[in-house]
């Protein structure tokens, strides 16, 4: 066998997905996941339990989409988008207030690519820590800042709690919010509305998913107001859906679906570990994180049988991870899948860059070669750059993988439905913390004779009393252990 | 069963460890591990492979050393850092240059506690791609920065690369570089001697691990240098070491441990999901990581027998993740332990403070009863503060707990010898690159033939003479594979 056989490279860009030394893939059956992608791209309601299409591969390749209305709206985004570039205000810094699919991506884009010093730098506000919000909004300053709102359903809590502290933080300095705003948003939904009076707005539709919308306005337009070269990774993921679109046995995604399914015995039995070799795209695991664990982590197949798919990513940067991850992966528990990137890009010709290439360049193939001798399976991907191309390529390679993954599991690859227990609960827990205030009075009383009067756990409702008093709400008597401790109003 | 029963509690620092929704840990015979970790604080050869004590516990309790020589020693070292801080000089940077060990506990303890705007702000530089340091070393002003070498052994192939671009950027500036630099490495090293002329030298000793550093000069000099309070962090850190010497069931270390072993059924089953709900704790996974994975991932036990330990750790925030990771957490995989670790300390009695405090701890409330309804265990760690002393306390109780389930696993935690092997390879390709540099002629030849010249393998030939294409050393004709492909000496 040739020492290429399983080595994918694009004719034009010279992108490289190498599986020499990953399992054979020989058995996996891909035709029919192949089809199911086909029938995406074309317009299925792949989502079906929330009845959607998934039209991520249109938003780099509008004519593909299926018909032409979608055509236009995309292609108007990307001129609203163009015209932001000519932006010239007074401003040199874009805080992205959103969380999740909103920020993940972007981030990610502006870490790897902006210029130094960039156009405007970004920040995000993914949060609603008090303390991590109050922190971050000490380095904003309101006259020289523009603020993106992106949230699709335009109702996630976390986004308009944390607009809420910043309107308050443009009001104090004295500034007019809604001209420094942008909303990113579905047409007709509550922020939308709210937003009527802002800069401008600009949609994302219900057939683009959180954690594929990069190349949605939510990733277009910070990296328009960063300088970053949006067109550039549009069109390499473009470039990559094209070649994603082959027959299995020369598709680079379908058969890195087809390496996770061997790898992890179609159970997700190893972690994929993504190891960039280029230090700007250390961001990277969080990104593939995000859209393969929240894709592929579900209880169900799609006809509703028990399962409990999953695919655990993590990672950080080869360099630093050498120091800190290798040890266990190259001798400990086998139950990683280590992923490679790297690119042979050098800065100069100066004997230092060489120097300091070849050693970067050493240290991962030392890697991935102590690795191979222990029998323990890597993928390596040799970008041509570490440019916006190269990355918009990237990403679409592990877009198309995880698609393929979810055919080959039968599995909804679109929606998130068990996030929503969470949120539930959150909502209880809201209402819990009123109930029990309203509880306190001025006798002393333990948490369990609180949770009695509430009906709640007491363990729950010890912790939201610690929760009142550490906040000034409650006051309490500490005693030997937390059944002993006893709380009272406020005097 | 009381609701607390679980629930273990620090009475002065008010620290809690709650373990009421993790399993059982009734049946781990504790008392070996307990009496062990005893004897390593006396300092018995605990890293029995490399023949060393292992003494991070005195960095914080000099008294507690088991010689008056090592106490003096340790003291000199807080004396010397403390003269750091009121270093006076026009700095407004520390460049940090490193790696592993002597880089991720300092980038905590700045991302987590550093005021705004920082004493100084701490920049880190920690690779060898050309790229990712250039663009570093763009933003570091040498007139201004303070520069600080940590390498324990002073032979770090990395560090060493590193210094050398930073030496130059100071030489193209035209400043000093000896007069802004502080090494930090052991007594005798071949940093030591490079370091001469330098402002100070701290010195580490080869009774502290890489990954147990941040309480010696590796952490101390970066947090003096950038106004991080280091005394509260040492406190916060004996505080918990006094705590985890009680008795296994009044030991809360012994008690993670136990249920890390338990949940994993000794084998490291589940990986440890860290989810700060504390923004600016965003990076604490990212250091356990390294403590957890570095220590437990070892292919043999003490005595020589094969066993293939590990405890995975991964993780970002709470909030974050929740819309990221939590879906396969809730109803994928179930091979995960979510740690939550939040505190309830609020900015100020606003109501803005306590509507997004609310919620904050709603959110982690939430998931945290989402996961248990769904039958899955968690641990809670709830914080008195997000300050140093806290930061110091929860590190400390990790770096027990690993040393414990080490006892249980019968493994060595302070050693890694498995990362040597990486490390052999790395200096083979290097070598590997110059003999496919020199094997090539005016005739352009294939990857295979070259291989059969300099008798490598064909992959690794093909690898290197694209990265010598790449960084013009080579040319090249593309073939339509890889095995087509042809490669001469640059004309």
């Amino acid at each position: 066998m040739s020492f290429d056989s399983r080595v994918f490279r694009h004719p034009k860009s010279g992108f490289v997905l190498d599986l020499s030394h990953a399992p054979d893939t020989g058995t996996v059956v891909l035709g029919p996941a192949l089809a199911a992608m086909s029938a995406l791209e074309a317009g299925a309601i792949a989502n079906e339990s929330e009845g959607r299409q998934v039209g991520h591969y249109w938003l780099r390749s509008p004519q593909t989409a299926p018909n032409a209305h979608v055509c236009d709206a995309i292609q108007a985004v990307h001129a609203q988008v163009a015209a932001l570039e000519k932006l010239d205000v007074n401003t040199d810094t874009v805080l992205l207030v959103g969380i999740g699919g909103s920020t993940l991506g972007p981030q990610l884009a502006y870490s790897a690519l902006s210029a130094h010093p960039p156009t405007r730098r970004l920040i995000v506000l993914d949060t609603v820590d008090p303390a991590g919000m109050r922190f971050l909004l000490r380095s904003v300053n309101p006259h020289r800042t523009i603020v993106i709102v992106a949230s699709k359903s335009g109702t996630t809590a976390e986004t308009r709690m944390a607009l809420g502290w910043v309107e308050r933080h443009w009001a104090e300095a004295g500034v007019c919010f809604a001209d420094s705003a942008i909303a990113i948003t579905s047409p007709g939904s509550p922020l939308e509305a709210l937003a009527r009076t802002w800069r401008s707005t600009f949609p994302v539709w219900d057939w683009v998913g959180g954690r594929t919308s990069l190349m949605s306005a939510i990733g277009l337009v910070p990296m328009a107001l960063c300088g970053i070269d949006w067109r550039a990774l549009l069109a390499g993921a473009a470039e990559m859906d094209a070649w994603t679109r082959n027959p299995a046995k020369t598709n680079p995604a379908a058969q890195l679906a087809a390496t996770w399914w061997v790898a992890g015995a179609g159970q997700g039995g190893r972690a994929l570990v993504l190891e960039p070799y280029i230090d700007r795209f250390a961001g990277l695991a969080r990104t593939i994180q995000q859209l393969l664990m929240e894709s592929l982590g579900k209880s169900t197949t799609r006809g509703g049988e028990p399962t409990n798919q999953g695919l655990t990513v993590y990672g950080n940067k080869g360099s630093a991870d050498q120091h800190a991850l290798m040890q266990q992966l190259l001798s400990g528990r086998d139950d990683a899948l280590v992923h490679f990137v790297y690119t042979d890009a050098s800065v100069d010709s100066s004997p230092f860059a060489h120097a300091a290439g070849d050693l970067q360049f050493s240290l991962m193939e030392g890697t991935r070669t102590a690795l191979h001798r222990a029998h323990r399976s890597t993928v390596t991907i040799q970008l041509p750059n570490a440019d916006a191309r190269a990355l918009g390529a990237l990403l679409a390679l592990f877009e198309r993988a995880v698609g393929i993954y979810a055919e080959l599991a039968d599995i909804n690859a679109y929606d998130q439905p068990d996030v929503e227990h969470g949120k539930r609960a959150a909502r209880e827990h809201l209402q819990a913390i009123e109930k029990v205030k309203a509880a306190l009075s001025a006798k002393p009383m333990t948490a369990v004779e609180i949770a009695q009067n509430v009906n709640l756990e007491p363990g729950r409702t010890w912790r939201i009393l610690c929760h009142l008093c550490t906040t000034h709400r409650a006051q309490s008597n500490i005693g030997k252990c937390p059944s002993d401790d006893s709380f009272f109003e406020v005097r």
